[in-house]
């Protein structure tokens, strides 16, 4: 029998998604599930985006062009000015969402074995891409007990080696909500210039942000055009996470080209989803107010119910729909698969994502969970009351 | 300013897009265009397809599964046990069109500097995912001479060394329009066996076989289970390009298991398009039955028309809707060029690819380009008038 590759053995399973199975077993039971586990918000899609798809004539299904169309690059830096990311439709590169966009960034800065350090814990799938794509991830400690701040320069530059490309940072975060403050991205900034660095920076929930904060982009600082790096989506934007589009924006001219080639090998992104992304661009601000309002209520009911709990540590966050939950476990991978298979209250459970999978120090993260905070207030308040139930019993 | 990677400098442009550029400068001076570049049908998508979509009621717009649902996969194993494929919906993992089919295929069983021997001229973006997951693409020739008929098995052993993990083929062909015979196939799956490869075919043009051909897929060989991986796509099928839904197919638990890893990385396939594969399924015979048809007199007025150009060799395709030609000129990429910047003849011109793209030795198919017969027969015939003038114009 023929072997897969090394990569495929060490490919790693999403912990997001590995309890899926469980989940469904469960179900099969008569269980009813909170899915804590994934940033499926139940936050309905923008009306007029739906309706472009509905509405559409379409005779044929055809390609889209392999950069996205021109209209919509030109809309989408439209966008990002108001957002005071001052781009050009040239500078913009569709991608079949932000995962594609991240996956074509590694492919176009690094070769095997080349590294890339990223802040962690960070967003599961990127050790996902990077596996894929033979890169490297070395990983920087961000703790709770600092609410996940950026790491000190200092201890990127211990880091720092001749396979060095970029970092890589997700702001707001997944998982841990945190905002990088204006002076850590200068900081950043200062760094990736000082060793000729790529900076990447996920910021697919810039929407997403609380308590009166700002949101700085990569893109705007000056000085950092060969080197600044965004990877966008509207998944999380306007709900339509099944809609797979995303975006790579960067002013430096010779990595727009290498992802273009890239973006040419697969010929285009789904078409269906382009007509509603670029509707989307036409929704009401008065949409992201009530989702902003509604997210803001859910972050702090959960964080207040968590806080409830004893034993239990949980650092709020400033952005996102994520927190990172420190729990009195000594294996959170374990008790997660535990609360499908043995746990229920009343034939309910929740679903979480054990954080150990957005680790990539081994032994981290084990008494951890990430939650996402996408349900209603009721269904949130009744999460947490399952987990302290679930905790209670998996302890005694 | 930090550097791309090497991989990123080797990525081959696509010879189908890279023409693009060219033609819209073309059309800005008035110029209208055939484009035979690109295998875009201008068929009708199935209406069944389409309705799906556009009565769908959906209001978030939310992630699938990441291996697709379970009934689209089992209607897809319902479909193949009518084309002589057993499988069931375990067998089968759902892609973001076959180009994701392919990268995630050559990520599960390729590390760097691993090799695929692929006869050569292939589907040029299988350089792009080859170079994109580090892998080595080791063609063997195929000639127009020989109607591009499987090279001999011996020829295969010679190129057989321990990095070798698999022999990938297309069938039909794109872009020769071959067909495979059942005692090549049966070749290949002894060599196969002998070597303990994987044998890849991309069967996306399955239902374009012509003349009362029948075509022969992997996955109906017996004994090969561990060994045959099917490449898929609703693209051509069903005339949905732009839908993006593939899917790879397999028996091989272990590969099947690892392609889900890539899978859940992504997270999703697109979902609006994931309605319309599934309602695709219900297309009636008659569809295809008029589409074959109508590809048939297309084949048979272009091959008919083009065997006119005096020093013109063209080879007739058995399947699929693309032909290889040989043209009477030393650099079919400057040829091509020119017909999109220098030539018009009553201000139309033509769009082909350059055959070089489809050919992994340095210097072969320079004297080739490759049509597809994705227009109608009174624009076929055009473009070939076009293409005569073209090469004597650019030949005096």
């Amino acid at each position: 029998m023929p072997k897969i590759s090394q990569k495929g053995v060490h490919m790693p399973e999403s912990p997001i998604r590995k309890l899926v199975p469980f989940a469904e077993s469960a179900k099969k039971r008569g269980i009813k599930i909170y899915p804590l586990n994934i940033g499926q918000p139940d936050i309905e899609t923008p009306q007029i985006a739906l309706d472009a798809v509905k509405n559409n004539n379409l005779k044929v299904l055809e390609y889209a062009r392999s950069e996205g169309s021109e209209t919509y690059r030109e809309k989408l830096a439209a966008y990002y000015k108001k957002n005071d990311i001052h781009v050009s439709a040239n500078d913009i590169i569709v991608t079949t969402g932000g995962s594609e966009a991240l996956s074509f960034t590694l492919g176009s800065i690094t070769d095997p074995g080349d590294e890339v350090i990223i802040p962690e814990p960070f967003y599961a799938n990127y050790s996902g891409f990077s596996t894929a794509n033979n890169t490297k991830v070395i990983p920087i400690v961000s703790t709770i007990d600092d609410g996940f701040a950026l790491p000190k320069i200092e201890e990127f530059e211990k880091l720092i080696t001749p396979k060095t490309k970029a970092i890589l940072i997700c702001n707001p975060g997944n998982p841990t909500g945190y905002l990088y403050a204006k002076e850590e991205i200068q900081k950043l900034k200062e760094l990736v210039l000082k060793h000729d660095l790529f900076l990447i920076a996920d910021e697919v929930y810039r929407e997403f942000v609380y308590d009166g904060e700002v949101h700085n982009s990569v893109m705007s600082l000056d000085g950092l055009d060969q080197h600044a790096i965004m990877i966008d989506s509207v998944s999380k934007r306007y709900s339509m996470c099944g809609a797979r589009i995303g975006c790579v924006v960067s002013k430096n001219k010779v990595f727009i080209q290498t992802i273009l080639k890239f973006a040419q090998a697969r010929l285009s992104s789904p078409t269906y989803a382009l007509l509603a992304s670029e509707a989307a661009l036409e929704t009401p601000q008065s949409y992201f107010d009530e989702v902003i309002e509604e997210y803001v209520e859910r972050r702090d009911i959960l964080i207040n119910e968590l806080n409830k709990i004893p034993n239990l540590k949980v650092s709020t966050p400033k952005g996102a729909f994520y927190c990172i939950a420190e729990i009195p476990v000594a294996d959170a991978d374990d008790f997660a698969q535990w609360m499908l298979e043995k746990f229920a209250d009343k034939k309910e459970t929740i679903m979480v994502a054990p954080a150990s999978g957005f680790y990539s120090t081994p032994g981290s993260g084990k008494n951890q969970i990430r939650i996402a905070y996408v349900l209603n207030k009721e269904s949130l308040i009744r999460s947490v009351e399952l987990l302290k139930l679930a905790l209670e019993q998996y302890n005694s």
